[in-house]
C-alpha cells in the first residue's frame, strides 16, 4: 500500500527541527508493510500545502498529514483539508466536549480560539487525541485516504498507535508482528557482529536495531498469513538472539532501565538510596518517572558541592582532599553514605566529570565512578565516555542502573541455586 | 529567492535515518536570505526522482539535489538530471583526476564502476568534493539552477560552505534575520490572542510561535534589503511583542529557563537548594545540565518517602500526619528545610502528585504546591496539571523554575529602585 507523508509547518522549512515526525512514521509504516514513496514538508502557505496534498493524493493510496492543526491564525491544515475535499469544517462533539473539559480543569475560561481544534470537515472521522487538545481526523478523497494529525510528536505518536496504526495495518495483506529486545552497554557494531546472519534484508523475521539514547533495541518484525504463523517465526528468532546476547538483553517489554530495575528491586522487596554528583539528579528522575517507585525508592541525594558530600552523607573532608571528588574513594564513600543515612539495602553513587571545563592531566571528561553498596560489599565500576555533558550525564545515569540490574538479577540466580 | 530541497534515498523512506542534510541546508539558506519552500524525499526510483526535479523546478529559482551519487547502480541522480537537461554525461577530467589520485593512496586498483562518479552533464560546472570521490555539480535548466550533491553529511557540507553557499548568497537580494522570544507558563493560545494581529501571513517580521516541552518560542522572521533594516524592524517588532506579553518573556537568547535561572543567580551571588518530592529530581537534573552551576547550586534532596522529608529535612511528622505530604503545610517546611540543611540563600521545593494513581476526594492528580523560601518569606504556588505522569513532572520542575525566576527579576527590579 503506498504512503506518503506530508509535514506542514515553517519551522520545518527554516532548519530549526528536524522533523522526526515524519522519520517516526516512515519506520512504523515500513513496519506494518506499507511503502513509503514520498516525503513532502511545506510551510504554513495555503497554496502550497493545497498543492502538496492535491499531488500526493494522486499518486498513494493514503496521505498522512502532520502539523498546522493548532488553534492560531497560522494553523491552516484543517481549512485547506476541507477546501480540498470540499467538505465545510464541522464542530465536532465529542471533540468540542474534550476540549471543554481539558480547559475547565485547568481553571480559567478556554480562549475562544481554542474551539477551532473541534473543527473538522464533515464526512471525516475524528481521531481521539489522548494528550492534547488539538483534534486529528480521516477523511476519504476519491480512492485516497487521507490522516491528519497534530505535529506535536507525543500527540501524533500517540494518535497514531492508538487509531491509526490498528486502522492500516488492516488493510496491508498478511499480517506484520514485532517484537523489540533492549539492551544496554553493548556497542551496536558489536551487536552487529553477533547478529550479522540475522539481519539480511530477505530474513524473516527480519532482525534490525535501533539506537536510542544509548539503549539499543533489537527489532523482529515477522510477517505471515495469520497472527499464530508469525508469533511462531518471532517465538524462534527471540530464542536465538536471546541465546546470543545474553544479560545484555535487559528486556522483552517496551521498558526502560529504571522500570526494569524497579521491577526487579520490588520483586525482592529491597530498597535503594541514590547519591548523584554528576548526574545531577537524573538517575533520581528516571527512577521516578516509574509509578509506584516509592516502595523500593527511598532517597536521593544530588551532592553537587563537596560541603554537600561531606554535610549529608558524611564523605570525611579527607578523603575528598586526598583523592579528589571524582576518585574510586567518594564514590564508594557516597554510596556507603547513601544506604547508611537512609537505612536502605542499596546505595548507588556516581561520581564523574561531566565536563565541559574541569579536566585534569589525570582525570579527563567523561571519567565516571559508579559504585554500588549492600550491607557486607561495595563494588565499583569505571567508566570512560565521549560525548557532550547531557549525554555524559544521560549515559552515566544508565550504567549506574545497569550496574544495580546485573546486581540484582545476580543475586536472584544465586537465591534459586 | 525561491529554494526547495530535494533528498534522494530508500534510506529516509524507511525512517531509518533523520534527513540532517535538508534541516543543515534550510538553516544555512534561510541564514543567507533565501526563502526554503519545500522539502521533497523520494527514493532510489527513476520516475519519482524526475517527476521531483520537474515539479521542483517549476516553482523554484533554486533546486538543491542531495544523495544517490554514489557508484552503485541504485545511485540514479546523475543519470536522471542529466536526462532531464538532456545533457548527455561527459567525463569531467578534474573529477576523474581526483578520483584517480584518492584510490592510488588507499592503494588497491579503483574498481572500474567508481569512474561512473567522474561524469556530470555536459555544460554543467563541477563542485569539488574536499572530502571524498562523489562529485557534485551545477547546472542550468531554464531559468531555474540545479545544484546536486552527494549525501554524505560530511562531504555535502564541505561542498556546500566552500561552493555552494558563497554562489547563492551573491544572487539573493535582501537578508533575512531572525530571533526568538521564550516565554514559560502562559498558553499557546493565550498568547495567540494577545499577539493576533502580528502573526499576518503578509507581516514583516512575520511572528509565529512554536512550542516544545511547554516553552513557547516567539519567532520573529524580518526581511529587509540591508541588514540594519531588518533589524531595525526587529527590535521595534521585539518591543511590541514584550510590551504585550511582559514578563512572561524569559529569554531572547536560546535558553533553558534552568540556564536563565542559573545566570540570575550567579549575578546576584545567590545560592539555591532544592526539595524534590513529585518532581523526583527533576529539578536539580534541569539545573546541573548548566555547566558551572555548581557556583549556585548547593544540594539537592529527592525526598521520595514521607520518611526522607522527616529524616533529611526535618519536616514535623505531625505535619504530613495533619495535612498529607502534599499540602501547602509540607511544601513550606521542605523549602525552609532545604535551606536550613544546605546554607543556601533560597530553598526550593515542590510536593505534588505525578499520577497515575494516589488521587483522593480532595486531592487530583497534577495537584502540586511548589515553595520558595528565602531568609524571611515563604512563597507558595499551587498549580493544577492535566497530563502523564513524565509531563506532570516536567511541567511542575518548569514552573518552579519559573517562580525562582520571577522572585529574582523582581528582586533585581526592587535593588534598582
Amino acid at each position: 500500500m503506498k504512503v506518503e507523508i506530508i509535514s506542514i509547518g515553517a519551522e520545518l522549512l527554516i532548519g530549526r527541527i528536524l522533523d522526526t515526525n515524519t522519520a517516526y512514521l516512515s519506520a512504523e509504516l515500513q513496519e506494518i508493510g506499507c511503502e513509503v514513496c514520498r516525503h513532502t514538508t511545506v510551510g504554513d502557505n495555503r497554496r502550497d500545502i493545497l498543492d502538496a496534498i492535491k499531488a500526493a493524493t494522486g499518486r498513494a493510496e493514503v496521505v498522512i498529514i502532520t502539523g498546522g492543526l493548532g488553534p492560531t491564525r497560522d494553523d491552516l491544515t484543517r481549512e485547506v483539508v476541507a477546501e480540498f475535499c470540499g467538505a465545510p469544517l464541522v464542530e465536532n462533539a465529542a471533540a468540542a466536549e474534550n476540549l471543554r473539559r481539558r480547559f475547565s480543569r485547568r481553571g480559567p475560561a478556554m480562549p475562544t480560539n481554542n474551539l477551532a481544534q473541534a473543527y473538522i470537515p464533515r464526512r471525516s472521522e475524528p481521531i481521539h487525541n489522548p494528550r492534547g487538545t488539538a483534534v486529528g481526523f480521516m477523511v476519504r478523497k476519491g480512492p485516497c485516504e487521507l490522516v491528519v494529525m497534530p505535529g506535536v510528536p507525543a500527540e501524533m505518536k500517540a494518535m497514531f498507535e492508538t487509531t491509526v496504526r490498528p486502522r492500516l495495518a488492516e488493510r496491508v495483506q498478511g499480517v506484520t508482528r514485532m517484537r523489540h529486545l533492549r539492551c544496554f552497554g553493548i556497542g551496536e557494531s558489536l551487536l552487529g557482529e553477533k547478529l550479522g546472519d540475522l539481519m539480511r534484508e530477505d530474513a524473516n523475521p527480519r532482525v534490525g536495531t535501533q539506537v536510542h539514547g544509548g539503549i539499543i533495541a533489537v527489532r523482529l518484525v515477522a510477517k505471515a498469513a495469520t497472527k499464530a504463523d508469525a508469533d511462531a517465526l518471532l517465538d524462534a528468532s527471540v530464542a536465538e538472539v536471546r541465546a546470543r546476547l545474553g544479560g545484555e538483553v535487559y528486556s522483552d517489554a517496551d521498558e526502560t532501565l529504571a522500570e526494569n530495575v524497579a521491577a526487579l528491586l520490588q520483586r525482592r522487596g529491597d530498597t535503594l538510596a541514590v547519591a548523584e554528583s554528576c548526574t545531577g539528579g537524573l538517575i533520581c528522575d528516571m527512577l521516578t518517572d516509574v509509578p509506584g517507585v516509592s516502595r523500593c525508592f527511598l532517597s536521593g541525594y544530588v551532592c553537587y558541592s563537596n560541603e554537600a558530600k561531606i554535610r549529608e552523607l558524611k564523605v570525611p573532608a579527607e578523603l575528598i582532599e586526598q583523592h579528589g571528588a571524582v576518585s574510586r574513594e567518594v564514590a564508594e564513600a557516597l554510596a556507603r553514605g547513601a544506604r547508611r543515612e537512609s537505612g536502605a539495602d542499596f546505595g548507588l553513587a556516581v561520581t564523574g566529570l561531566a565536563g565541559p571545563t574541569g579536566a585534569t592531566e589525570t582525570k579527563p571528561i567523561g571519567l565516571v565512578y559508579i559504585s554500588l553498596a549492600d550491607a557486607r560489599h561495595v563494588v565499583t565500576e569505571t567508566i570512560r565516555l565521549h560525548q557532550d555533558r547531557r549525554t555524559i550525564k544521560d549515559r552515566a545515569a544508565k550504567h549506574a542502573l545497569n550496574l544495580l540490574r546485573r546486581r540484582l538479577i545476580g543475586a536472584d540466580r544465586k537465591r534459586k541455586e
